[in-house]
């Protein structure tokens, strides 16, 4: 088989919102894996000296525009949490942690947390919202909370977000097909492009 | 005839070079009027509290490439200029003061702006380059030279870029048909779409 799409998404992140329901179709079309990774958003914005795309001004109006716009154009509900960004560390623990090595695991997890916050609305920072998510799709929660709290998780979180940052990630959500990046919802037919023709 | 594209650039910013290539193909294709809007991204960068994408680290080194990326796949040369960004307030006077109302010249000397900067690599903050263009293009240089020194076209071009922040215009390129924006290069297959579907 040939390279597997690296899908590298912030549950904080409306587009990744919308990026995780688009990135299977086009990796089902091409053949390709999709390979799960979230990691911490804002630990790379602090590297890059950027910040969330809804503390700037004029920006953030727009991409608030632009998501729902952008929402509605695939079908996908949204509706945007009162509470944003949100801190969604132990929700990337959980599935780090369930879905360990098990890629379907992470998706799974994943949408349905994605679902929680901009398909329902949901602050994923509380943690009796994550319990209801986790009961609500079979994952135990005394395992789940205890796997927030281990220091291997954590570290495995940390890890994974520093390996984010070494293979160039700025922002979400960003996909890597071998060598080659792509940036945002928006160069997903670009990305197709080029598993369609092996580059150009 | 429906809405006009509005189309705000500024010559320094190479998707803007790959923007203006493209947005006559998709105005042409759905009948619409393409108003040329050069403007001063330096400006808007200050008040939105950003900076030249190539100047984050991460960022910006995936700028280039996709920046390279993006102009092959549609078959424009892409030369990166030694000195970047450039000043480009003088060539933008030009553009104003040589198509006051009239936009095929604007979009004429926007193109041929934009190639001696990004399709042959040259530096448009030097009055020799911006004459050799000019003089190639049949514009008068002592004609231009006057006019770039005008108080009064100053003005205009501060106007301009005035009247882009208040319509939150906050990158380049910029595209608003009627009252909807889309920001990108990235963004035009939306543009396109909404143009064929008025909209969803």
């Amino acid at each position: 088989m040939s390279d597997p799409i690296e899908f590298y998404y912030d549950l904080s992140s409306p587009y990744g919102y919308i990026g995780a329901h688009l990135i299977e179709d086009v990796a089902a079309r091409h053949e390709r894996e999709v390979l799960w990774k979230p990691f911490m958003l804002g630990a790379v914005f602090k590297e890059e000296g950027t910040q969330p795309l809804v503390f700037y001004p004029k920006k953030g109006a727009y991409a608030r525009h632009d998501m729902a716009r952008t929402a509605r154009l695939h079908g996908l509900p949204l509706n945007f949490p009162e509470k944003f960004p949100q801190l969604t560390v132990n929700a990337a623990r959980i599935i780090l942690w369930a879905g360990h090595q098990d890629q379907a695991e992470r998706k799974r997890l994943s949408l349905a947390f994605y679902h929680g916050i901009f398909g329902e609305g949901h602050d994923i920072s509380d943690k009796a919202v994550i319990r209801n998510i986790c009961e609500t799709h079979g994952i135990d929660w005394a395992e789940a909370e205890a796997a927030m709290a281990d220091p291997a998780i954590k570290d495995q979180l940390k890890e994974e977000t520093q390996a984010a940052l070494d293979r160039g990630v700025f922002g979400a959500p960003y996909f890597i097909v071998g060598d080659e990046p792509f940036w945002g919802v928006d160069h997903l037919p670009q990305l197709e492009k080029w598993l369609e023709s092996g580059g150009w």
